[in-house]
């Protein structure tokens, strides 16, 4: 079976979450399937072959899973993008706008090195406003946004539209 | 240099935080450094070599880190437990006591099986409370807990009485 069809399989439909009406898209269930994780982390690698990363930056905290994957297979550094407050010490901070309100994350300060060629990692490509803060914290220590990584993308939210910018390396397995 | 020498020259002393009078032991710079993480989920590996855990379940979210690895490296199915109302569908939750009121953490119904042998993961052995209450879901389910893997302990808390009972399998690489 192709990994598109395995992913799809794999990934379970919820309904009414995290509020009514929402048909949740839950990626969990691929975590269960070590030998799909492999697959999955193969065909993210495979696509910086020109290119590698100098280290692949993970969004709290569900990118933390295939983002620390990545990065053991590409044997780079792994940096955490954590909710405001979680980090402790100097960090650098992004706020980025939600359909009600806003949200910010951070990096630890000193961590991403001028000149890297970062790779950002998250599960899911919703409206794109949390990798975009990642991209915006890459450029502010000087470094460039090799591309991003999702499993999923819900691309009727035109998540892709906020990435282009930063890199038009954007990677997402399947799309809903 | 031994391993425990790398983990105790990564590791950070960072002053009060989450609140004034207390040193915050920073993992993060551990990931930042792929052969280190590398060594430590052999270490970790190592110690599970008579009996192989059925599957590695993480505590988020960052023992999401090591238990990804880990559960990679043994080629299991990796399990999420994460704090009450994110997981989507229905859940074993299992509440327990924190210093000033209570938290709950959650596991997806149906994912552990009866008869497996579990490992699981934390960054941090602090009182124990949270890995306790993992090791809880874990019985609930008709599982054995094989036993548990810490980067870091602090051990005036105490932390490993409370996770005795579950299992005297208890791994800590380094302890304050």
């Amino acid at each position: 079976m192709e990994l598109i069809k395995k992913i799809e399989a794999a990934i379970r439909n919820v309904p009414d979450f995290p509020k009514p009406g929402i048909l949740f898209k839950d990626i969990t269930p691929i975590f269960l399937d070590p030998n799909l994780c492999n697959e999955i982390t193969n065909a993210f690698c495979h696509s910086f072959t020109q290119t590698k990363p100098d280290a692949v930056l993970g969004i709290e905290s569900r990118g933390f899973l295939f983002g620390m994957l990545l990065a053991n297979k590409l044997n780079v550094p792994f940096i955490l993008a954590r909710k405001a407050g979680r980090l402790p010490g100097k960090t650098i901070p992004q706020t980025y706008q939600l359909e009600y309100g806003s949200a910010t994350i951070e990096v630890h300060e000193g961590v991403i090195k001028k000149d890297w060629n970062v790779l950002i990692h998250d599960d899911l490509l919703a409206t794109g406003g949390t990798a975009q803060a990642a991209a915006q914290i890459v450029k502010k220590c000087g470094a460039t946004v090799l591309g991003f990584t999702f499993v999923a993308e819900l691309a009727f939210l035109n998540g892709k539209q906020k990435l282009i910018n930063h890199s038009n390396h954007i990677q997402c397995l399947i799309q809903y």
